[in-house]
């Protein structure tokens, strides 16, 4: 079974609220290092078999289409999931990399 | 100018209703390929100089404090930004792959 990650971020040139709360977030938690913050969405799509060229293009048209909004948004990444532990998300229940 | 992406996907055991509206939603736009899809949120945090190790920490700490519900999410990933096109989303203003 198969996955391919779609990764969809705002336009640069977008207003982009949730980005801005959690800008604003991060200094009032001691996190100073950041001087900003966008934020997008990361969709994981599952197939049946393998991921195919064929698989691959239809997932591109989604992105465009479907998963984003092409007036605002920008498909940054199309490609299939190649890490198990990101796949599952959660291979040791934490955090991958705490 | 540097920037660190995290990643964050709804836990598996976790109902993800946006996820489901997009399964059901595909179909009916012609794409069969696809048998599970969950929606999750991808950050672009922006330092000022290069992505040290203790950036990398700092985000690895906010991802799992104030950018995910450790509850109900899993950070996937935390990782300095690699690609240029990634990084601006937009270098011919159209999606990556298209």
């Amino acid at each position: 079974m198969g996955r391919v990650v779609v990764e969809v971020m705002p336009k640069p040139e977008i207003l982009d609220p949730q980005g801005k709360a959690v800008v604003g977030a991060l200094p009032r938690l001691g996190f100073t290092q950041f001087s900003g913050v966008r934020q997008g969405k990361r969709f994981e799509l599952e197939v049946d078999g393998e991921v195919t060229p064929e698989i691959l293009a239809a997932a591109q048209e989604a992105a465009a289409t479907l998963l984003s909004n092409p007036v605002i948004e920008d498909v940054v990444s199309v490609a299939e999931a190649t890490d198990p532990a990101e796949v599952s998300g959660e291979a040791s229940g934490a955090p991958v990399g705490a």
